[in-house]
């Protein structure tokens, strides 16, 4: 009778996962593998394969760098200590990508899936789940007049909400060009970024808005009436302002749903490339309206026509916003950024304005490595 | 200056997203691409590949069907016309399981990552966002001080849950081996049955919980103090009655934190292989909690030794359960499913004992197919 359970239990388990359409992945190869000394070595079986590279920043020579092939047909690439990061990579096998079959842990970067991991020991602690208090990662649907849809942002809400009665700050936190609402909780790490903060009583218990920046989505892909369809970077509609005019409803939406405090002082924003040109343009346009504005590698003017009026009157209603006075207006930018220049520009703009403002460069250009250094120093600023 | 912007809209559209890690990935390719007739063509670039196998259940003979090469280095495969359903596929390129590199769209089943698309018109219909009211999924944290740890769980409210201030009625619902928390919203796309079927009137706004069943866990992988590890099937004390023994620990987090209706005619269990094993052992060890019962392919007896007194005395407490009264015993299975001799044991004992059960048999067999089927049919039942 034992035998036969444990019988039935091999069995089990073999089948109960319902596919055994594993066959690719090599069950004993250990990849990635994070060694002692933090270099990392990677592994694929690919006994057939002519070439196979490794693709991802930071990991070798311009982030791309040829395997080895052992006997057994397992190619395997070995890195230099590495500094703690979460860092992503895929495979090139004879010129086709490939994640790698031992690693699950994957993020999706607009058309992109790319494993993850992760290096301890350094800034890349507060990306990870700690054991702190956690708060709650909530996926909501509002509904936008303006826009004339339901639309679906990410909501988190720290640990202890449910138990308090208190009115928490709202941070109001947007993706770039290309994400979506899931973006930030994703490769931003931003729930486990704002637990391990709040833990460490480093930043305020915040309530965190991630809401999806694309006028034209519902939400992300494959999570609404559009179905599974293949994402693209080149939406419409991205910058025309309608973004910037619907965003009352989205502050309406968390301040009627939420124990969120509505006061300009408890009101913050941010956001990342386009998230930092929306998050530059929606605190000007409603010029007394956040305390915080964070602007993370932004985008400072609108890319082709509009004709909005969010983007007139550009000087006159930073003049407000400056005369209406805020706590902080924090800039920062990598020293191999694109948008440097314009951001430089953009400065002096301020200055001449006679506008304060925080400003941060920090080394590396337009990457996630960045915009989550930047989440982790700005939010404890806020409130 | 307007071709100046457009040109940095070029090179904005190239870089923004930060990684132009996806050389293997052929902008052009479509795949799969459904066909008006709701055949299915896969389509994969390997020029130097000397075999390409598309790996899915019901997409061809035993689920593996070798592509053809096409001049231009794309494999590709046409499939039969496919009825609808949720299905989830790979390929095997020379030996190496590679996931679809022009589908974002992928599941986790415990290690193995696999693509998914979905054919209309069916039953599939289910699990599409439609244009109807959703609910909100959160990922919550409760702490367990049977099982020594902090704990997530998902949870489904329905829509209108925060507009309203009514009590819930509330299911539970298991996972199998392997699975965790995740399991249920991702592969077994509950959110969105629950959402159409709510918005169709067949089945009452309920509330969802999705717990983690494995006792060894926090989390799932990657979404714990763990980190990024491998996930396994293999895991330690999935049976050994504890999960039963903490489970009052859920039932109170939720209808103390959630507006949940705390009578045992508003409390439904259900769950899938281990899940419906859990189902079993919880209602029948607690046997006045729960008036819905729902066994999914369920596991009947523990695999491996086990001394919990949950395990005990088992015909006896299926007496109590009869005797306290419930309003549903439903149980589902298919022809070919490995437990299908077990669970007709069962019966026999139930039938025996006089229990009163609601049996369907469907075709197939072990498979998320029958699982989203089971949840669709059972949900409709309850409250």
């Amino acid at each position: 009778m034992k035998h036969l359970l444990f019988l039935l239990f091999i069995s089990f388990s073999n089948v109960c996962a319902q596919q055994s359409l594993d066959s690719g992945r090599s069950k004993e190869i250990r990849s990635p593998e994070i060694n002692a000394d933090n270099s990392v070595t990677f592994r694929v079986k690919a006994p057939n394969a002519l070439k196979v590279v490794l693709q991802g920043d930071g990991l070798g020579a311009k982030g791309n760098v040829e395997m080895m092939k052992g006997e057994d047909g397992v190619w395997s690439y070995k890195t230099e200590t590495l500094t703690s990061d979460l860092y992503s990579y895929s495979f090139l096998v004879d010129g086709v990508k490939l994640n790698d079959p031992n690693n699950v842990h994957q993020v999706r970067d607009v058309a992109t899936i790319l494993n993850v991991f992760l290096i301890e020991g350094g800034k890349a602690d507060l990306y990870k789940v700690n054991n702190v208090p956690h708060g709650t990662i909530a996926k909501r649907w509002y509904n936008s007049k303006i826009l004339g849809k339901e639309r679906r942002l990410t909501i988190y809400t720290p640990a202890g909400y449910e138990q308090t009665k208190n009115k928490y700050p709202v941070l109001y936190l947007m993706h770039g060009m290309g994400g979506d609402e899931e973006a930030w909780s994703a490769l931003g790490r931003a729930a486990q970024i704002l637990d391990n903060l709040i833990a460490q009583g480093k930043a305020k218990p915040m309530i965190l808005v991630m809401p999806n920046g694309n006028i034209s989505q519902q939400a992300a892909p494959g999570e609404s009436t559009d179905g599974f369809y293949k994402p693209t970077m080149q939406l419409p509609n991205t910058m025309d302002g309608r973004m910037e005019e619907s965003f009352p409803e989205v502050i309406k939406f968390v301040e009627t749903n939420y124990r969120a405090d509505a006061t300009k002082a408890k009101r913050a924003i941010a956001g990342l490339s386009m998230g930092g040109f929306h998050s530059l343009h929606i605190s000007r346009f409603y010029p007394n309206t956040f305390a915080y504005v964070g602007l993370f590698s932004p985008a400072i003017m609108p890319f082709g026509k509009t004709t909005s009026a969010v983007y007139e009157n550009f000087d006159t209603s930073l003049q407000k916003q400056k005369d209406n006075g805020y706590n902080l207006y924090w800039i920062a930018i990598g020293k191999t950024d694109f948008l440097y220049k314009s951001v430089a520009d953009y400065r002096k703009k301020l200055d001449a304005l006679g506008m304060k403002y925080t400003y941060v460069e920090s080394e590396g250009g337009h990457v996630w490595s960045n915009w989550r250094d930047y989440l982790a120093a700005y939010a404890p600023l806020l409130f």
